[in-house]
């Protein structure tokens, strides 16, 4: 099986947990069936390999979550990297391009694109096999998997089936209604539009070079910030007249906001934390290095992590956005391919930085203009090059470095580093790249 | 007027905001009139010095609290240290020996005790001068505050007066009954006892010398570890004829769980905090460096500091005692004489702590067996003395310390200091003090 998994941008809804560079599919909330602890993106490939071990798995996402992938999924994984939003037709079409022209994937193959965030079980993924198996036999060329509803939802499209048939056509596709109308679509035997289907590698790739000019792969994502942005569903969905839909009465839920993600957790509290006994339907995920006690709440979620703290009631909590609009801070913690940072004091003219390097992993070589800064290693063994020069470091070595200094650290083992940027401006944006001769 | 103010131990009841080494009266959490926020000590001796500005006010305390008293209160106010904790009536003979061996202030001069904790506006204060003087007058050797009940307390001792005048004999006193025992002495005229008192110096003095064998006030202090814990109540109050009770009317309020407490903040949020438009009766104190957010919630306490994070029903905050007796933890945070610390980072092996040194102060000269030390200078200036070497530092600047070498630092500017500590074995025990030679 072929498999695009869309990977969805960051959003705030999620908040303090997901921020502008970190998105809820990397959040590690749910449990292995070994108990410990994976992450949506995880959890999905987790899924997906157990149906079939063989499954071709490329997440379409944006630069900012590679290395968040990389580290949670491995080298195995393909990744097709939008390099900006476009919507979803230009994105599907460069995954789709991606799969042909640097997998090797046969143009008569299937393919199955599925959104990577909800919350679903083993028949899902069963599901999908079914799908890529209908797309691959050829009777449509688009085949559509329509989810049973549970509730009269606002949040989906529908679509009207022609029967109630496992498999049939499509009589209409209905965009967002009101729950007044969302269930007059349901007592028709509408169904949700869950944004999953599959297809024949060669019909998106047609319609792709149909509406867009490129040669292949590398010549579509070299243009793709001069494409249109223009969804799937209206580019070809709607127009397509060989179009089946496969009816899936399973688990299927959106995890968007904090109410629908704690409903999907398998443990009450995550990270450091206790709820005293009179607490009722109360979820805790503490990212931090502090206790968090709750005494006597109900349908309370609490959320700590380096970004902020959030108490909110659970049905109010999907209202949080405008509220985080308004908190206005830098990004306190990320993940990176070669470990992790976390920012740990903001100071007038200073700011410390915690830095882990994971294993056999190095930062890039670089240099900054208008900081200075102290590295003290404060646990495993490493190398540091500064201007060309190496040196092996270990615990409780100190390395200084000046402004225009071009720098780097090694990690041999697991390095951990408390670093000190000293200077008026401290940005982000202040820093040079440069190759490491070798 | 003398007063001699009993500022009681540590306690859990305020977790996060109190801890083993800091006390509820030290949160910065009410409002001068000109808008500054201020701890209970604080108030409580702006309130007396605006009511008698030559009061002579000495605070009765442990060893454990003179560092954030003097960063508080400054110089001025007298400190009766007590070794060790004997109950109160060594402890208010030990303060009074200290008025008159120390201060010199003359037996025949009227002392008022009153605890540093309740909530008090100024008729409290202006009170308090009557019932030094009413003791100054003679007409009886212990003069008592009896408080009017607004409620059935199960927390306070009882005075039933002989009448219903302004100042009376005292019939009965009653301990701490149940609800419905409350009630009845309240039917019956009772007052709280709230632990306000005046006497003459000699009173409690010669009270001492009969109950304690001691010469004067150092004497008293250094044999203080032998003393038998006992009450002022059971040592002396019970048992004096020549004692009279004033009645006080106005506000009283003891602060010691998070729902009195939050009843007495004048701002809803300390700290950086949001709560959006549908939180009802909701109080936030965060100490921590990170934005706090709460969404519909109602009657709820929040506190975030380095110790941890309490999010509780108002009501319920009273029962946190045993689940803050569960949480072992390194205290996190302190206030010194000479500034405070903070640790940001625990890893094995080290341990990353944030110096703030006050201008004009420094540490203790000393040295450490059993560990390395690293300090990057992030802001100010000042010298260290390191093995017997000064050297001027300013931001950025790098001290390294092995273990066994004796160092200090020392503040001529506000002085910030990241310090990492490495080494096996890290304990606040680990420390030799020396004498710095001039």
């Amino acid at each position: 099986m072929n498999i695009i998994l869309l990977s969805g941008g960051s959003g705030k809804r999620l908040w303090p947990l997901s921020n502008d560079i970190r998105s809820k599919q990397f959040i590690k909330i749910f449990k292995t069936p070994q108990g410990e602890y994976e992450s949506m993106v995880q959890r999905v490939y987790r899924q997906l390999l157990r149906t079939d071990k063989d499954a071709r798995v490329t997440i379409a996402t944006s630069r900012t979550q590679v290395s968040s992938i990389r580290n949670q999924l491995g080298e195995a994984v393909g990744i097709s990297v939008e390099p900006c939003r476009r919507d979803t037709f230009p994105a599907i079409a460069l995954a789709t391009a991606y799969l042909h022209d640097v997998q090797g994937v046969s143009a008569e193959e299937p393919v199955v694109v599925c959104p990577v965030d909800p919350a679903v079980e083993q028949d899902y993924f069963e599901a999908l096999a079914k799908l890529g198996q209908l797309a691959a036999e050829g009777d449509a060329n688009l085949v559509l998997m329509g989810i049973e509803p549970t509730y009269p939802s606002e949040k989906y499209g529908y679509i009207i089936p022609g029967s109630r048939d496992a498999v049939s056509g499509v009589k209409a596709f209905k965009e967002k209604p009101d729950a007044e109308t969302a269930k007059e679509y349901i007592s028709r035997g509408a169904l949700w539009n869950g944004g999953v289907f599959a297809y024949k590698l060669k019909y998106v790739l047609d319609k792709a070079h149909e509406l867009i000019d490129f040669t292949d792969y590398h010549d579509l994502f070299d243009r793709y910030e001069t494409l249109t942005r223009i969804s799937l569903d209206y580019a070809v969905v709607e127009k397509e007249e060989h179009i089946k839909v496969m009816r899936f009465n399973g688990q299927w839920k959106d995890l968007g906001t904090w109410n629908t993600l704690t409903e999907a957790m398998d443990d009450a509290c995550v990270g450091n934390a206790i709820q005293n006994e009179t607490c009722r339907n109360v979820h805790v995920i503490n990212e931090l290095d502090l206790p968090v006690l709750c005494m006597g709440l109900k349908d309370i979620v609490v959320s700590a992590s380096p970004e902020g703290i959030l108490v909110s009631d659970k049905e109010q909590s999907s209202y949080i956005k405008p509220y985080v609009d308004e908190i206005e801070r830098p990004v306190m913690f990320a993940e990176k391919s070669w470990g992790s940072f976390r920012v740990m004091d903001i100071e007038d003219g200073s700011m410390t930085i915690k830095v882990t390097l994971n294993a056999g992993h190095m930062m890039n070589y670089h240099s900054h203009k208008l900081r200075d800064e102290v590295w003290t290693i404060i646990s495993g063994t490493g190398r540091t090059i500064v201007d060309g020069m190496e040196q092996p470091v270990k615990p409780g070595d100190v390395v200084t470095m000046q402004a225009g200094c071009r720098h780097t650290i090694i990690a041999d083992t697991e390095l951990k580093v408390m670093e000190v940027q000293l200077g008026e401006e401290i940005s982000v944006h202040d820093k040079q790249k440069f190759r490491l001769e070798s």
